[in-house]
């Protein structure tokens, strides 16, 4: 088959490999459909993520066929149209117990694409697929279906739930990126009074409008946390969704809480941030990290059937897979291109 | 001033009455814009509420102005444009301190029209002004605002609430009556994959649908709990809301569950029903009951403000006070009037 | 192997039975050391409980060793020291990925000695095996570990956990045999004020001093009403736990709880209860039913290793399992012979 | 009267002042029968507080007798004996509407000692009494009732209920001091499996062993983390609970918490502490600040009440109310005096 192959940072291939075989009893086979392109993927090619081994077939979401399944697999046939997840999960161990698939200790969690290959490939092997890939509901098109792999759950789960939000509340979205817009759709669910996004590029945050926020503030012009308080009173934030990944966004995501407010972390971080512990602690504030587990992926497939969650908002580009390197770059220079998500079909 | 005065089972007359006084430093006295009726005011005519005595003043709901206010009351001022809560509370006691206002062991609760004098005047005291009155926003409409007296809060509360309803979830409505409606609407604002209204009066069916019913199941003719089985896998609904009052729709309502599943209880029952453990004791379900608390005001006033919640659907019939005897005809016969909820002005 | 086998209502023997074998990848092999008797399996030889069909092995709880383990068994290897709960999970349907074991959807729930072979036997299959036997960690004894079987996580889910116990609290506890114990000793881990037991017979409630009712009252002498009103300025229990499962009972467990308590039903119910709708609609309760689901056995486990439960108090009586049939007597007779739960040993 | 006067930074004074006096309705004068000094007044003393101005009685804990009551004032009367909280709360803003007395927008919260004048006095005035000062169950002693002025619900609140304790968990608390040991006395409520104590002096671990840490830590000999770590399978700690209050002690319970764990900080900070994101943003862990709301007073006196926690074991030292310079000593010497909290009587 063809597949999309990391060749240490900066290389990467569309090229003949082998396919993929079951190794394992619990495994299927998944003949790739529609697959696209992460951020944690450009980090990958940075060289940033560095247990990704040279070799390696990129990539974590995807819409496609059980070609081949383990005999210990009892959920899912050949033939059955599935979405595999960003998060492989053992289903046995004590945090997949209690639904934190993302924690998982048997070598689950975030695995595609990275300690294992993944799903920019003809085929891609899904290791515990009775709790790893999801029996994709009829009607619905793969391409909103795939946006519930990794994006939409992520901003739903680490920002929104872990946020708590509740009708009425005012929600910030620091990061208007596609899990800060994952957030934004996702905090809608909710019946918020306000979601207020706070982004430095215009177009983003035309973005944001899109997705539903009703206020929008560029930081480099407005104070956010002025705006935030004009609207609540002078209290702040209900629940500040930190989208972004930098030390700065996160300091100001902590600002904007009000006493008694929640901050929900979803960027990725590579450098400690300053936590003003003098001026928070007597602030009752809640922060929160965290992995998307995948959990929600029924839930959100049951809005998307149902026709109450557009999750094809997300895709600006398609392409076959054969334009993967054109993918690559259009999605790699998004200030430019305006991309979200782009989608890569056989 | 004028007021509607209820002098014993089936007998009422919009009369002259002194003016209401302050009788304890937390009151304040309100001069009344706009009330409406609710259907226990029917209740209480047709003598179903004995410890309403004759020479009650009807009404718990009101918008309207303040004109004094007691000394100890330290959140209103005369002129505050306010909404009469159904709702009083003194704010101290054991249940008003975890916001179970409903249950006020200290003469609040539902008491205005019932056990002290109620809206449906040109005045009104309220106790415990500072717990019991909302300060309303600028911009927001009167009658839309009064929605909230009562109503939508009941919904909301006991209906949408207590039964955790969560994205993507099955809710069943049981009674599309005002209360019911209120549910739908209520309900919505946690983005269900699907409402199921059921009901024996296509009118109401039809505005259920407006209300944000998707689904609408006429049980004289359909099985709701085979309509529903269809929609879930056979499981059922993930939250059934009661808002009928009857053994039988309770009863319906504990069959729709699902196993897992909630049943919220609103309606006002007169009589027991069965519930049937010998089939439910297994189900892992949960039923609740609840008198409305209406500390969901603030969350559902900030909605109502920001555009994101329209109360004014509930509006069919509009008067002045001078003609309450035909509202309250119109209102008590909404099979044929097709009322929702009848305003009436100065 | 001998095993006590079912021969039809009231008929029962220990007998000569092929072993077991595993028919699944799932399974495991389990030798059994100790098992114990439950309640159940006296309704099972009663008939009442007609999906058990004769020829069946009887008993759904045992401490044993790990002889075979299926293929795609990962968690568990031959000579593995196990508890087998009386929940067995397939671990990936709807119910199991949110922690509902008992009401697994794919041949999972109470199946053992019932829907397949038991533990009351020389070995037994225990299916889906990574998720519904669990590895005993060193130190603690066979039979204390046996009780967490199925008694103490039943008392502990379906009663404390489901009934939202909380510091400071009144519990009512309606029944004090073996499972009504479990939910007073359960109930103590979230250090309530008082736990009120209540029963007829004044060998349980002493009992139930012994696991932790500091209130004891003997309901055909005493209105328990007024005892948990006196203790409680008039209101009324937080929690009331029915563990008798007869109609009246739960009809006192519904009365003893205050305006916005909970009422979780443990018992085992033949038969329909009344809700007293009327009186209840506007008290603001929540009643609960559920299976046991055992998804609190490793906290429990975790609880009995370090020495803070104390689950060795259920054993009474200790056989050898070839004087099965009087271990059978003593528990049906636990009136005269005082039995909460009997341990047979291989 | 006589009273302990802040004179500014490291000056006070027991003298003669004017009695306090009723300024508004809401207002009770409370006799003072026991206070006691918080380390809190230590740092007004060292100057760190600067909102403290001279001239101000010092104090924020007391139970004494109420003397006179404003016309407001409708829960108690002249004659009771009253828990005077170190929170003050208005009753009816935002944020005590939803318990949150801490964060009062309407001048409660933390006052006494603080913005008015305190309880290290003869009298003291108490505002929003309704909701500020609690009647005391009979039988209680007035020093155990004293702890929870603020001592035992700030450890219960901010550290066990905002850290989410269930049966079960490892806990780890550090810093044993009186709040450190507080939240070990609180946790020790909801049946943790381990209670691991971290401190630098051997004296307090003691005390933390007598509060109910089965484990103990000195962490200037022994690694916290590797004590943890084998007591939780390599995961980590349920919960860590900051009770010291500097950049390296948060930054421990940072990192001794497991993924999904969760860090409650009760500290009092007076410098930001560094929080490795870049570790953190996978962990799924939860961080919380607060002040305490006194909101489990009521909970927290029934068991006292009912003997089922034992406050009395804060108090080393007793002396009468003109000894104040020399309980000062005592107590801000703990290291040396090995003081917990000290009582002072009139």
């Amino acid at each position: 088959m063809q597949a999309l192959v990391y060749h240490g940072p900066g290389r990467k291939a569309w090229e003949e490999v082998p396919d993929p075989e079951i190794t394992d009893d619990g495994d299927v086979i998944v003949q790739v459909e529609a697959t696209t392109i992460c951020g944690t993927d450009l980090h990958i090619l940075a060289g940033d993520v560095p247990e990704v081994a040279p070799g390696r077939i990129l990539g974590h979401e995807a819409v496609g066929t059980v070609v081949e399944a383990g005999e210990r697999v009892h959920r899912l046939t050949p033939g059955d149209r599935v979405l595999v997840s960003c998060i492989s999960a053992c289903g046995t161990c004590r945090f997949c117990r209690v639904g934190r698939y993302g924690q998982c200790l048997d070598g689950g969690g975030w695995v595609l694409g990275r300690r294992i290959d993944g799903t920019q490939a003809g085929f891609v092997r899904v290791p515990y697929a009775d709790t790893s890939a999801y029996r994709i509901p009829g009607g619905a098109a793969d391409e909103e279906i795939l946006m519930l792999a990794d994006v939409l759950p992520t901003g739903y789960e680490v920002g929104v739930l872990a946020g708590g939000v509740r009708p009425g509340d005012l929600v910030a979205v620091v990061g208007a990126g596609p899990v800060g817009l994952a957030a934004i759709a996702g905090a809608r669910l909710y019946s918020p009074a306000h979601v207020v996004a706070v982004d430095l590029s215009g177009a983003r945050l035309e973005a944001a409008r899109r997705f539903g926020a009703d206020v929008t503030v560029n930081d480099a012009r407005q104070d956010p946390l002025a705006v935030i308080r004009d609207l609540t009173g002078r209290l702040g934030a209900d629940v500040a969704i930190e989208a972004a990944g930098a030390p700065a966004t996160f300091e100001m995501a902590v600002k904007l809480a009000r006493p008694g407010g929640r901050i929900a972390n979803i960027g990725v971080h590579g450098k400690p941030a300053v936590l003003h512990l003098e001026e928070q602690w007597t602030r009752d504030i809640t922060i929160t990290t965290g992995l998307v587990d995948a959990s929600s992926t029924p839930a959100l497939m049951r809005l998307v059937a149902a026709g109450q969650l557009d999750a094809s908002r997300f895709v600006t580009h398609r392409f076959t897979m054969d334009d993967f390197d054109k993918a690559y770059d259009i999605f790699g220079d998004a200030a430019a291109s305006g991309a979200l998500k782009v989608v890569l079909t056989r």
